[in-house]
């Protein structure tokens, strides 16, 4: 039975020799991750089924990051009970204010997912870590209660699909351009619950924060998980970063995928996807003036040190549109001290850009630049569903950073070739 | 007639020689002001009175900085009303994310007060310019919708009490402990609807930094206005900020004053504001151990250069106590800057604290540190009302920058003259 690389990663975390898609799975789990959204619930559900120890107090991680630092008396209560039951299960990953990062950032800094894992989230980008090589995907509270009780959980195996990448990215190009033009080709349902496998010459070209940013996107695809080939690039990101042994899993050959996609790299150009859907996307050659009231660089998808360098590198020396409020999420603690030390951030303050710690923040609507009736965002985020970043008849633009710097400076969406 | 300096400053606004305590004058304002929650009610009231064109497009100060970046859909609607009407009026002083600070701290900065001006602003601790030598004090909305058609407010003259200042303060000591101090004596309605006049050898030495938080927190003795005799430092300050000209008022020798109150700034020890009022005040001399879960360091009390510096220099090479929720808020983006410049937020980062974008945030419960049932803030703000930053069942002590950063450290409420 030939088998792709999400399919060998299943087995191997099965017990089984092969699996074959549509089948139901129970299967080792390498990490159990959860949110302060989604934790709760899940130890609301673990107290009622009565589960006492965890599975394993390392391979849990809970990151508050959503609604923090806390919103308001509710999202309190949430990390409380979140970090009251880390202490009494002894869960050594729990990240909170001041150690905290946007969890899919901070997951791979901190080497907690290396190549070859099998991970569940109660968050549906969980799907960021399969740039590093690793099965990873969302699930709901319960799943995540079951996991971190058990440390399984049980999946149908997916179908598949094989983006065959070549060529490479042109200037002010990025991951996210490179998500959003396949997004747009497949649509918001393109890859349903199947695996979305890149592969092919032009893999080695991406960055690793490019790949974390492609294989984050992959659920707006419908997929169940993104996945990358593990190459030199990634082992030393995971020898930079982790004390953990990666597994290298390769696809079969002839592994059976439902479609084969070329991508010619260097054909991409800066895309936008416009509301209210992330396959609503257009490129700078078919793109109105649209005015914008607020930016957002930063999120799970692009707010990692490489974001920021681009877009430090198009602020720098300019002033911000005085109509464009623009704010800057640094992922992680690690990479805000970064930036700082590179000087990054003072070029957003300079620029008259307003430099938040790390948290979800306006993304999923949560707090810290929400968007009155009629305004509209272009943001680096994931989501332009309606009403995600505040009003119902609000609007959301999803673009690279590069994208968003530019249009900081000029109030409109702009071409950041054009500058 | 012999007047108090506050007098003097309302006199001179009302167009009289004189005036006596008790009297109902109106006078001309110099800046009216409010915030992101005041000014939609004085919108409101504004409009209702088919008011049409403000008094001066260039003295009214419209401020986003309790809700922001926007906290909510309800946050966003509220700046929006606001920058709209900015912009339907004219007004220059608007400020947002990106340009705002928290106000308190930012008009001073931008030079918009100076000495011997007449301020009201929509907002409970705008008697903080009274370190300036100006006559600042809060008022409501419907007032400041007047003032801001009119440019002018009514007044019943303020009777006065003095504060003999002498000596200097001792390391590690400050303006928050003396008026901490001073509070704690007189409680919060011992200075009930007057003037709280500093005068005294002592003046000299407190730096501007220590005046404006003193006079910040005059409010919280119940005090209409706190003010200081205008010297050498606060000139040099003006001149370093404001294009405006500064016009000196200086109380009568004979002024009457209700109570003379003697203090020898040397004998202040560290205090801290215990629940749930700013003048249930203790010094270390007395003080039972309290385990903090948060420390919140900023606001319009004490998210100055200076109060980051004192921080930044007892957290330096430390890390903050895993238990504790470190957030830092510089009061302005050019504050913001200038930390950063310095390498105070490298270190607040490396020893585990959140450095956020200026907001007034956590002070009043708005958002970005709220507490949960039970939990309890050490912060520097400026008051500690059952459920101020939160659950009504959380608990806030009141303390300087210096007892902040020691305490962060520790876990403890902790002396910072003992590490």
């Amino acid at each position: 039975m030939k088998m792709t690389m999400s399919q060998k990663i299943l087995a191997a975390h099965a017990g089984r020799e092969s699996v074959s898609p549509g089948e139901l799975v129970m299967a080792k789990l390498d990490l159990v991750l959860a949110n302060d959204i989604t934790a709760p619930v899940a130890i609301n559900e673990y107290r009622k089924a009565g589960a006492g120890c965890v599975f394993d107090c390392q391979k849990i991680a809970l990151v508050m990051d959503h609604f923090t630092p806390n919103k308001d008396i509710k999202a309190a209560e949430q990390t409380k009970k979140v970090r009251d039951f880390a202490a009494e299960k002894g869960i050594v990953n729990y990240f909170d204010v001041g150690t905290v990062g946007i969890e899919h950032a901070l997951l791979p800094e901190r080497g907690l997912v290396v190549a070859g894992d099998l991970v569940i989230g109660a968050d549906s980008h969980t799907c960021t870590y399969g740039a590093l090589g690793a099965f990873s995907t969302g699930v709901g509270s319960t799943d995540m209660a079951v996991g971190m009780a058990y440390g399984k959980a049980w999946f149908k195996v997916p179908r598949a699909m094989k983006f065959n990448l070549r060529g490479k990215l042109r200037q002010w190009v990025s991951g996210k351009d490179v998500i959003l033009h396949i997004i747009g080709k497949i649509g918001v349902d393109g890859a349903l619950y199947k695996s979305m496998e890149f592969a092919g010459p032009g893999v080695a070209a991406l960055s690793m924060d490019d790949r974390l940013c492609i294989c984050n996107m992959a659920i707006e695809a419908g997929a169940k998980n993104g996945i990358f080939p593990v190459d030199d690039k990634t082992l030393q990101y995971i020898a930079d970063h982790s004390q953990k042994k990666p597994v290298v899993f390769a696809a079969d050959d002839d592994a059976e995928y439902d479609e084969v996609m070329d991508i010619d790299l260097g054909s991409i150009g800066s895309t936008v996807a416009f509301p209210h859907l992330p396959s609503n996307t257009r490129t700078f050659a078919d793109m109105p003036e649209v005015k914008i009231d607020q930016v957002v660089i930063g999120s799970c998808t692009n707010g990692r040190l490489s974001d920021l360098q681009i877009a430090a590198k198009i602020l720098k020396g300019h002033k911000i549109h005085p109509r464009v409020r623009t704010i800057i999420f640094p992922a992680t603690q690690k990479i805000y001290l970064q930036a700082m030390k590179e000087g990054l951030l003072e070029i957003f303050v300079e620029a008259g850009a307003a430099v938040s710690t790390p948290t979800c923040g306006p993304c999923l609507g949560g707090h810290m630049g929400i968007l009155a009736k009629g305004e509209r965002a272009l943001a680096t985020t994931n989501r332009n569903f309606v009403g995600r970043m505040g009003h119902p008849e609000s609007e959301v633009y999803l673009a690279s950073p590069e994208v968003a710097a530019a249009s900081a400076l000029t109030g409109v969406i702009t071409d950041p070739a054009t500058l």
